[in-house]
């Protein structure tokens, strides 16, 4: 009886009705989450927006405690499931709490969209997939920032405490550095005139990070086009390949042929 | 009769001649919206320029009433002409009212040479092709947009009116972040000595940004290039598979010879 | 008489020792123009470098006289030797005047080692073959500055005339704006408070612009890899038809064996 | 007996456990010099940190003298011992004076991990290894870079010393154009009212900085990708060709067969 009643609840929550109801109820639930920007919108609307918000949580938190109910262990081992399972999850804190920053994390429900849209759901398994292949640069690139960011804290912190008073600052200094946002007129040149030669470790940290990252880049590039030209490669070998066979087929159908025949030669003596 | 007319007509609206004067007349037509940015220019010849600019507008819309009558229907199936439509639309306007705006928005009949020149349309068309491939990164980063509109109005919005007072200033403050210009010295470090901990808000909306833009930009440029290597791989296929096939019919050739001897050898018994 | 003496100088003018001692001259000619930048220097060896710089100019106008004089009009029909004569006769200007601007325009001659060295020629060669397929691009981005000149031109012109005062301000505005130099805080913000809706505008330039430069570089990656791509084809298709070609030669050895010893037992008979 | 003792030496010094525990001080170094930057830790545990850190550097330099002493020449022909050596060496001059710069320098044993982590190695090897193919556009970039600021010394080195004021200066402020860092704002916008006609220098060095830069890049990504395709497509050759020789294999036997019966044909008679 229990079995029959995990299939149909199966069959229901993946069915494609159920499935587009609960992508529609994550952009109302973003919407909602917006209109809220709207002083006049809260003012009026404020306990109808809260309890649709409230509706709408119970609806998710239901129908994550039906999948968990109906997949039990494999729930925990689908990555995707996982991540709706942590959204809801910190999406219910605010509920507790009323302060702004719990209110503002609702907003993360939107995330579930990532999911519930297959084609958006591709494209961020394919952004985490050319992770890896990026990993190594990223802890060089750590490598570097740390070192600058040593050697910029002792060389700078007592003239520029705003730029590398502590070892964070220092941090986000030299990332604003690398995004190249007034890293010369706000923060070189000034430092240029109270530390001499200073402008070294600017220029190399600049050319160091930007080919750095270049390089993170090309990594990316090189590894997905490269992925695409071995299977089109793999695909026209195996074209060649048949069409090869199918030709030797006809040169072996006469050579049998001729096989034959000299058979029947040799039977006729 | 009037078929008569209509092919001529037809004949008439697609010789070159007649397209290379239209092309002419909409380079004329740029110049002299150009011209009008100079006061000296406009205060000697204004009612020449606007005489000419009549004249030039008369020309295109007779133009496109001309296809509209020999084309009908088919008109507005083609998307070009439906583009001619709506600039030369606009550009009526202008005509009514004499409003700043209004004069502005004649320039837009310059668009006509994107339809105009044939490699200008070949760009275009290569340019719009590419949109899709990038459409869902697109959506993708619409929703990181929105989460972090959202987030910033929640928490900036009291102390930083400016910047994320409403979901679209904050929307326009996030563009300006995206495009790195002046995101530490002007939004990020003044918000940062406000609101403890806000520097995870930008820094972590750079990397997400940037990254998934650098994906719009490799989605494009290993799509172009996978449809070239594509089609350079069944040139080589075809290639070496007609090399293949040519070398075998020798071979067919002397397997045929073979086989004719043996069967005059078996005749000869 | 003459053609021996012609015969004799051309092998000089081609002769590696020649070019390098030209080479060498440049680059000291360069340095000392560096030179002259140190106001110390300029004061105590002003007249000696300037016999120097004399001295060089003279031998770059005999070795040019010779050039002309050897290979006369095919002289004018080799690109690289053109832009010889063009560098020297605008570095012979600045020893007729006396004026800064004129002075300047004799470091222009440091251009010539671009032709010195060959490696460089082949790198600026490469640059000037991918413009070709960018040239209707950028004509593509000079249709959208003109419109978004007009545009800003009338929209701007009178609350903002230091960066859309003229059409000549506004197309440099937009190249700033192209490049994403302080568009927002220093252009985008102070106008958007004055003229609504004026975010329009500068956001869909910054779109259209970097989409469309990013074409720009996209079509010379593309064009590039193609090129390379098409070449290795070619060389891998010639390497499979050798092969397949040398395998049937021993097919054919074969058949062709086969072929005799038949004839030989029709002869038996 | 010394040669045996070498050899235990020499398994020691490449046991993979001796090198994860030269790792673990690196990384222990690097924090410990990290901790520094706290000055509350400083204040408390200055002597600790001291003594620890002499203890690596004890560590660092016994075990690159037992590397000299067992691989001796060899070990200097090995580019990263040699590193390994100077960054040593480096280390060292720290421990004798006391000055900042001096304390500094410490950071960079941390570069020491770029040897230690294989990964990392191969990661600085490649990006080394496509350091010559843009060898020669970076000397072009420096001719350009001469040339302008050589021009730029000269037109602006009065009104705006700042900038420009000296060649050093003039060279640090092309990179901060380069870098496209406020070089309208505060460079161009100021010295284009001064000096007519100075929009020339600075959109037109941004143009040809901007695409030399770009052709790094280029050059960087179509030597990887081209790399990586042809020996794809060496592999793909391979492939076709031994399936070719199998298939033929197949008909040389068949051949070989009919060729026997012939024989035994002939035989017969």
């Amino acid at each position: 009886m229990l079995r029959f009643v995990e299939h149909i609840l199966k069959n229901f929550l993946e069915s494609a009705r159920f499935q587009n109801f609960i992508t529609g109820i994550i952009i109302l639930n973003s919407a909602l989450i917006g209109l809220e920007t709207y002083p006049e919108i809260v003012k009026d609307y404020e306990p109808l927006i809260d309890t649709f918000d409230m509706v709408i949580l119970v609806c998710f938190t239901i129908e994550i405690a039906l999948k968990i109910f109906i997949y039990r262990r494999k729930f925990f081992t689908n990555g995707w499931d996982v991540f709706d399972f942590i959204v809801i999850g910190i999406s219910i804190l605010p509920a507790a709490g009323s302060f702004s920053i719990f209110r503002a994390l609702r907003i993360i429900r939107t995330l579930r969209l990532l999911k519930s849209l297959p084609k958006l759901r591709l494209i961020i398994e394919s952004l985490l997939h050319s992770l890896p292949s990026i990993g190594w640069i990223v802890v060089l690139l750590g490598i570097v920032y740390y070192i600058y960011a040593v050697v910029g804290y002792n060389l700078f912190q007592e003239g520029y405490p705003e730029y590398f008073g502590t070892l964070d600052k220092a941090f986000f200094t030299l990332f604003q550095i690398m995004t190249l946002e007034s890293w010369s007129s706000a923060i070189a040149r000034p430092i240029m005139d109270g530390v001499p030669y200073s402008a070294i470790y600017f220029v190399t940290f600049i050319l160091i990070a930007t080919y750095t990252t270049l390089n993170v880049f090309i990594a990316i590039v090189v590894n997905t086009m490269n992925q695409l030209a071995i299977a089109g490669m793999h695909e026209e070998e195996e074209h060649i390949k048949s069409f090869v066979a199918s030709q030797n087929k006809l040169l072996h159908q006469k050579l049998d042929q001729l096989q034959e025949e000299m058979e029947s030669l040799k039977g006729k003596k």
